[in-house]
C-alpha cells in the first residue's frame, strides 16, 4: 500500500529538507518509536527535523507523490500513541520550530510556531502581562500537540479549552499545499470551520505549522485554596455547589491522599497536609486582591459549611510551590509507583464526577488492581490510571481489557465521552468506535478521505 | 436533477409529518419565499411545520429517497438568503419546536429545541439566575439559526461567540438518520469535532433538532457607559486601549450620530445625547457593584484622558431602555431610512476597525451613496449598510457590485474575513470563494458531499 523508503528517497529528502535535518536507520534515537506511555511503538524509517512551513510543504509534496506515510511529533508527551509512526515512513519532529513570531498587543494575540513548549508560551505571555489560559498539566508539551488534541487543562472551568484560543492556523495539507485557516479575528461565520476540524484531529488531516492564539490580560491577582475533606464523595459533591455560588474559580482539581503520597515520595517534597482522604485544590484570579479574597472566602465558607475539615490558603511562595509542583508531578509519580500503567482520560458531566470515581474504586477492589486517579473536578475530565504492579503479561492484558471496557461503558452511561483532552490516537480507537457507532465514524472517515485521499498523514489514528 | 413535488408527494408527506403540518401552493404565505433582506427569493413547493426530531427524520428520509431539496428556516431573520429555498422543494420551519427542555443547574446547561427564540432563552436563563452570553442584536432569531451562523453578538468581547456555548447537538442527517454530536461535557478530544463543523454551516450539512447549551451564573451587577467622541477615529482608537487596560467590558459597540438619528426617528424616542459625531457604548458586568463601578470608572477616566467629550453612566431604567432600544433598532431604522439596502458583515482584526470604517466613509463619498454602519467595535465585526435611496435598478446593481467588491477587498487586505456572524448563504458565496481560493472551497465541497451526497439539504448555499 505504501512505498518503502530506500536510499534514493532519503537522498531526495535530504535535498528537499536539508541534509542535516534528515536522519535514517541507526541515526534515529529509539525514543522516537514511542510516546510517553509507550504502549504502542514503531521506529520511523526517516526522521526529519522540521524547520519551516515551506520545508514541511516540500517534504509533504514528496511524500504525497511517492505515497509515503508521514507522522508529526512534538515533544512526544502523548499518552495514546497519536505521534507513533505505526506504518513507518517519515516522522516529522516539530520541536525545532519553536519561535514566538509576534505579540500583537492591540489584538491580544500571539503567533507561534508549533514546537513552542506550553511552558515557554506561558512564561512569554506572563512576561508581557498577558495570560495564555489553557493550562494542561504537561508543560513540556508543544503547542502544536495541544492544538492537535484540543487539550483542556486546569483552567477550563473559567477559561475554556485550547479550541477557544485558536484564532487561525497555517497548515500544510497532505498534498503539500499551504493554507491559512481562520484569521486574526474574534468572530467568524465564513463557511465551514476547517480550523475547528483541524483542532483535535491529532495530526491526521493537516500539519499545523503556525498558530495565531488569543491571549487575555494577565489577572492582577491570583491565589489558591487547598480544602481537605473526610472522603472523596464529600469533596466531589462540593464542586457543583461551588460553581453555583457564582464564584468562578480558575481551576478545581481533586486529589486523593494516595496520589499525594506518591507525589511526595517521587519529588521528595512535603505536601502541606496529608492527614485526610480527599482534597480539592482551587485557584481564583481577578483584577483586585479584594475581589479574589472575597471569592476565596465565599468558597472557603461554603466548603466548611458542607463538610470540609479545613481550608488552607496557599499564599506563600513556598506553599504554592509545594502544592502545584505536587499537582504537576501526579502523572510521573503514579508512573514511578508501578511497573507499567495505562490511562483513561474520560470526561463526564461535572455532576457525575463523584459517581465515576466511586465506580473506579469499586472496580479496583473487585478486580484487585490499583486504579489511582486525579483530575479536573470542575470540568468533569478525569485522569484514571490502571497500574500493572506485579501482574504478568497475560494478567495485565486481561486487566486492561476489563478495566477499559467497564470504565468507558460507565462513562457512556453517565453521558460522558472517551477522551477529554488526551485524544484517541491509536490506543483508544476501538472505544471511540464503540461509543459513536458506525455513522459518525463513516462521516469522520469521509472527512479524512477529503483531506487525505492517499491516507498518508498519520495513518491508523482516530478513524 | 431534483424530483418535482406532485400531489402524490404532498399526500405522502402529510402522512409522515401530520396533515396539519404540511402546506402547499397557495396555502403558503409569500413571506416564506425570502428572509429579512429579501435580495433573493423563491417560494417553496411545500412548507412543513417541524414538530419533533422524529418527524423531521421521517421527512428527511423521504426527501432523501425521492431526491427532493429541503431547506430549514427559523424566524427568517437572516440577511444572506441562507433560509431561502432557492431550488424549491420542502421548506421546514422550526419555530413550532420552541420548548426549553431542561435546565441542568449542576452542569450549568440548558437543553433547547431549535425554534426557541433568542429573547425567550435569554429571559429563561435570567429568571433562573443564569446568563446565556451570546447576544446578537436580532432577539427574535431562533437559537437554531444562531447556531447555524455561529452568531456572535455584542458580548463577544468578554464571553466569546455561540460556538463557545454549544456543548452538544442532536441533528438529523440528510439521510434521515438521527445523531447526537458532542455531550454535556466541558472538554472533548474524542475524534473530529463534527459538532463544530455543523456550527456555522447554515443548514447545509444537517438539521439541528436539539441543542445543549452552556450557561454561566448571572453576574450580580451590570451597568453601561455611553461615551461621546468628537469623531469616529478617536472613538474607535479608544477601543484597543480600553481592552489593554485589563478591564474587560462585556460589550463595546460603536455608533455614529447618523445611525442614532435614524433610530430616534424610527422609534420616536429620544437618545440621551446626539450632539456628537461618534459614540461608544460599553457594558460591564461582575459579581459586586464595587468591582463593576471600579471597572466603569477606570474606563471612563481612560476615555476622558484620550479625547472623549463626556461619559454618561447608563444607570436608570429609563436611560437603559432608551440607549439599548436604540441600539436594538439600528438595522430596522436604517432599513426604514431608505428604499432598499444590502449589507456587509465583515470582521477585521480589532485594531483595523477604524481603518475599515474610514474606508467606507471614503467609498460613500466617492460613489455618492449612503453607507451607514454600526457594530461591534470590541471584536472587529462591523455591520455596514449600502442604501439604495433613489437609485434606479441598473445604478443599484452597479453600486452594490462596486461597494461589495471594494469593501471585501479592503477587509481582506486588513486581515479580515467575509462574515463575522451573518453567514455566507446565497448572497455572499462569490466573495467567500474569491477570498479563500480553490483549495478550501474544494475541501468544503468534499465535506458537503460526505454529509449530503445527493445535495438535497439547503442546496446552493456556501459551497
Amino acid at each position: 500500500m505504501y512505498n518503502q523508503i530506500t536510499q534514493k528517497e532519503i537522498d531526495a529528502l535530504k535535498i528537499l529538507a536539508g541534509a542535516d535535518a534528515v536522519f535514517a536507520g541507526e541515526e534515529i534515537n529509539s525514543d522516537y518509536s514511542h510516546d510517553e506511555l509507550g504502549g504502542v511503538s514503531r521506529m520511523p524509517d526517516v526522521l526529519i527535523k522540521a524547520r519551516s512551513t515551506e520545508q514541511i510543504a516540500a517534504v509533504m509534496k514528496f511524500a504525497y507523490e511517492n505515497t509515503i506515510p508521514v507522522t508529526v511529533r512534538g515533544s512526544g508527551t502523548g499518552l495514546v500513541g497519536a505521534a507513533v509512526p505505526i506504518e513507518g515512513g517519515i516522522l516529522l519532529e516539530t520541536t525545532g520550530m519553536n519561535k514566538i513570531l509576534e505579540l500583537d498587543r492591540d489584538n491580544l494575540t500571539v503567533t507561534v510556531q508549533p514546537g513552542v513548549l506550553l511552558m515557554e508560551l506561558a512564561a512569554f505571555a506572563e512576561e508581557n502581562d498577558f495570560l495564555y489560559p489553557p493550562d494542561p498539566g504537561e508543560k513540556s508539551a508543544t503547542i502544536g500537540g495541544n492544538i492537535s488534541t484540543n487539550a483542556g487543562g486546569m483552567r477550563a472551568v473559567k477559561y475554556g479549552v485550547t479550541r477557544d484560543y485558536v484564532r487561525a492556523l497555517t497548515v500544510v495539507l497532505p498534498t503539500g499545499e499551504i493554507q491559512q485557516l481562520g484569521a486574526k479575528v474574534a468572530k467568524n461565520s465564513s463557511g465551514y470551520s476547517l480550523k475547528d476540524l483541524i483542532i483535535g484531529s491529532e495530526g491526521t488531516l493537516a500539519i499545523i505549522t503556525e498558530a495565531i492564539l488569543k491571549l487575555v490580560p494577565l489577572p492582577k491577582s491570583s491565589i489558591s485554596l487547598l480544602v481537605p475533606f473526610p472522603d472523596m464523595k464529600s469533596a466531589i459533591e462540593a464542586v457543583p455547589k461551588i460553581i453555583r455560588s457564582k464564584v468562578t474559580p480558575t481551576a478545581i482539581e481533586y486529589m486523593s491522599r494516595d496520589t499525594i503520597l506518591f507525589s511526595e515520595s517521587y519529588l521528595g517534597k512535603k505536601f502541606p497536609d496529608t492527614k485526610n482522604d480527599a482534597y480539592i485544590l482551587l485557584t481564583f484570579d481577578g483584577n483586585t486582591d479584594a475581589q479574589v479574597e472575597n471569592d476565596l472566602k465565599t468558597v472557603a465558607d461554603l466548603c466548611l459549611e458542607i463538610g470540609a475539615l479545613d481550608a488552607y490558603i496557599v499564599d506563600t511562595e513556598e506553599r504554592k510551590k509545594s502544592v502545584w509542583s505536587a499537582r504537576g508531578a501526579f502523572l510521573e509519580a503514579i508512573k514511578a509507583s508501578t511497573t507499567e500503567m495505562d490511562e483513561c482520560d474520560v470526561v463526564v458531566p461535572g455532576s457525575q464526577v463523584d459517581e465515576f470515581i466511586k465506580y473506579t474504586h469499586q472496580l479496583a477492589k473487585e478486580i484487585g488492581v490499583r486504579i489511582p486517579s486525579f483530575g479536573h473536578a470542575g470540568d468533569g475530565n478525569l485522569h484514571v490510571y490502571i497500574c500493572r504492579d506485579a501482574l504478568n503479561d497475560a494478567e495485565w492484558e486481561k486487566t486492561l481489557e476489563v478495566c477499559f471496557d467497564r470504565m468507558y461503558q460507565k462513562a457512556q452511561e453517565l453521558g460522558g465521552l472517551v477522551s477529554g483532552e488526551h485524544g484517541i490516537g491509536h490506543a483508544k480507537k476501538g472505544y471511540l468506535h464503540r461509543q459513536y457507532g458506525e455513522t459518525p465514524m463513516q462521516l469522520m472517515r469521509g472527512i479524512k478521505a477529503v483531506f487525505d485521499p492517499k491516507n498518508i498523514l498519520n495513518p491508523g489514528k482516530i478513524v
